[in-house]
């Protein structure tokens, strides 16, 4: 497919990914919906208003695109977001394009747009499913040869994070306050995180609601699932230690997640699915795959800006990760979650936990490549980290590549303020 | 107060309570607020439409009224709270009440009510607040020598629940599936749970939201809090046993919390503030109380009914415990949530945890009345239960009285179903 704009080849936004989000200008500061083309963002409340969407989308539906969220998009169903997609990749393409005579006003670039958090959150999941970080967290905190826990080879460990707290992309991120145990000590003090970090994740957004009572098999996957975003879940390692025992982590983690703006549709990504880790013991039935490429070739990147680093040294790569190191399918994890019954909604944000690789330079966190403090990293302004400063800032970039195709996220990014 | 309306001497609902609540009815299918008073509802819709309002709330904000849900109601704030709950109390005493000679319109028989989810919950935060309940368990599962954990006496210890699985009492409950390891076994295996249990427990919601990054101190509480309801955290033991490690308990709860339908209002419940424990060691300051007595005295009482008894016989009260025995109080709940910069938002449900009284008649859960299945009780039918069974139904009642004023919550209940 080419495109009569210009798209840059390198870009994350080509005319086959067709990521949504939420933008707004200065000019017309009411939030809509919006899809990243190259460094544009297309006006989809425009071009609903020029019919581009009239062959299937009733006229009442069109407003879904004037709304505060994707919520009421998604709510429309696969079908629609295929139609949709289908829509704009022929409008994008064709000679005869509507949209090409009317571009001034379709589109906006996106060095112009502020973007919004893209989904209303119902509930956030973590889950836990990358065995190199568990293992690695596990040896650091337990016992090496014994890094993970009894069940973890049996279900994807997962846990409930806090929904009011995740940002998008861009918004500082405040250091916490909160209790930690000095070591050695028997008595807790309260100040600021000492040891604040950030874990490289994904998260894939729920698309279709489920009843309580019911459960999804991993088959059902594609239909209940609307896209992927990066996500950055930080965490204060002092508050955490201390406070996790015996109900899982909490303040450690609650005052602030950053979201990337753009939402990769499920079917931009389908020509990258991949093999996962072979998993022994076989997993129970109800987590049993129908796919044979359950896992996505998604290849991540973490960079750390120091405040006051120079302008030609100031970022550093520090992690280079891939989805494909997930242990537990994205599937498995949603059969998981709703196996006893518990009801998904629109809009749910169910995140991978911290995605680490087999090697160091696959580690996705400062608590791993820095081995619990003990071994610190080296910045190319020669500084050196354990953990986070103020003034840091921490971009995460993930993207598909494949046969000259590229399918990316963008950034998510935050930097720590004190 | 007296009021001309009849209002039963024992009922939860007397002119000192005012709790609200969603309903609708048959007739009028549309949910809508309401407020109990005895055995009838108030329509707050129909009495703001009468006027009744007029004197403080401007005509564009009497359609709060009309909603599926309080929040938009609570995001008024408390002084329009306040003047609502004063304004009925004038009504519904007064000779010169305007609803008096509406009554027939503006009351509906809770008998015919149809009640729904008061709130639309943004995040569900459970703690772990009980003492006696957390050395029961700690006792039970780890030491009883050392039950409490070293941080639990310094932090009220809490974890995020599942929003989207809480439902209105009256909806039954079905027995969940999932993976439990079976004593002595290495491999979980698959299927209902064995030991689904309830957890006396209440809950108070949010009524202001807060900035990211910003905390509240105890004495924030009554200006940010709403009110109170009943709250069930069902509980599947043997699931929560396998999963829970490292991150907290996960589906062992997600499967079904239930709620009252009525919300009492903090201000109905301040004449009944108590002193609570001594805290020993004294906590952190941010976690110090500016109130003398920031608990508060409200009987709680569980019933369990199987749907085999015979009619006489059906339901024995199998515990009755207070939440004045809550170490850690609702404001040091708030506190500590928010010390990290922990956004809340109206409608946030914070629930206190399985709240047990130092006598084994006042335990909060079937894990601690019967030891973790070791020590059956025995209902009024003779039947005994160590954990629930299909077509039982547990009831959970909750009252304040003191010098002849009652302000109680009605019942939270629901019945497991396979």
């Amino acid at each position: 497919m080419t495109s009569w704009l210009t798209i840059p080849a390198d870009s994350d936004f080509s005319i086959y990914n067709l990521p949504f989000g939420i933008f707004s200008t200065a000019q017309q500061p009411e939030p809509r919906v919006g899809v990243a083309v190259g460094n544009q963002i297309l006006d989809l409340a425009f071009a609903a208003d020029m019919a581009v969407f009239d062959a299937f989308l009733p006229y009442k539906q069109r407003d879904v695109f004037r709304r505060n969220y994707l919520n009421d998009f998604i709510r429309l169903g696969r079908p629609v977001w295929q139609q949709v997609r289908r829509a704009l990749q022929t409008e994008l393409t064709s000679d005869n394009s509507l949209l090409h005579g009317l571009a001034d006003e379709a589109f906006v670039s996106q060095a112009e747009a502020i973007m919004h958090l893209p989904v209303q959150i119902g509930d956030y999941t973590d889950f836990y499913s990358s065995i190199d970080h568990a293992s690695n967290v596990g040896a650091m905190f337990r016992d090496p040869a014994n890094a993970l826990l009894p069940n973890w080879r049996h279900l994807p460990v997962g846990y409930h994070g806090r929904a009011s707290s995740v940002v998008v992309s861009g918004t500082a991120i405040k250091r916490p306050n909160g209790q930690r145990l000095p070591k050695g000590e028997t008595q807790p003090v309260f100040g600021q995180s000492q040891r604040l970090d950030f874990e490289l994740e994904t998260a894939f957004i729920v698309g279709k609601d489920t009843e309580l009572g019911t459960s999804l098999t991993t088959a059902d996957f594609d239909e209940h699932v609307f896209g992927m975003v990066m996500f950055n879940d930080w965490s204060a390692r002092d508050i955490q230690q201390w406070e996790y025992v015996p109900l899982g982590p909490f303040l450690g983690k609650s005052f602030g997640s950053s979201m990337s703006p753009w939402v990769v549709t499920m079917e931009a990504l389908a020509p990258f699915r991949v093999a996962g880790y072979v998993q022994e013991p076989a997993p129970l039935p109800y987590l049993s795959e129908t796919s044979l490429v359950p896992n996505l070739d998604i290849q991540l990147e973490v960079s750390l800006t120091p405040a006051n680093g120079t302008a030609d040294s100031k970022e550093t790569i520090i992690s280079r990760s891939n989805q494909r190191f997930l242990y537990w399918s994205q599937a498995q994890q949603l059969a998981h979650h709703t196996i006893n019954g518990c009801n998904v909604r629109v809009g749910d944000l169910i995140a991978s936990g911290t995605i680490s690789g087999p090697d160091r330079s696959a580690w996705g966190s400062l608590l791993e490549l820095c081995w619990g403090g003990a071994e610190p990293i080296t910045l190319s302004t020669g500084e050196t980290r354990t953990f986070l400063q103020d003034g840091d800032t921490v971009t995460f970039r993930g993207y598909a590549e494949k046969e000259g195709i590229r399918v990316g996220f963008g950034t998510v990014s935050g930097q720590i303020v004190s």
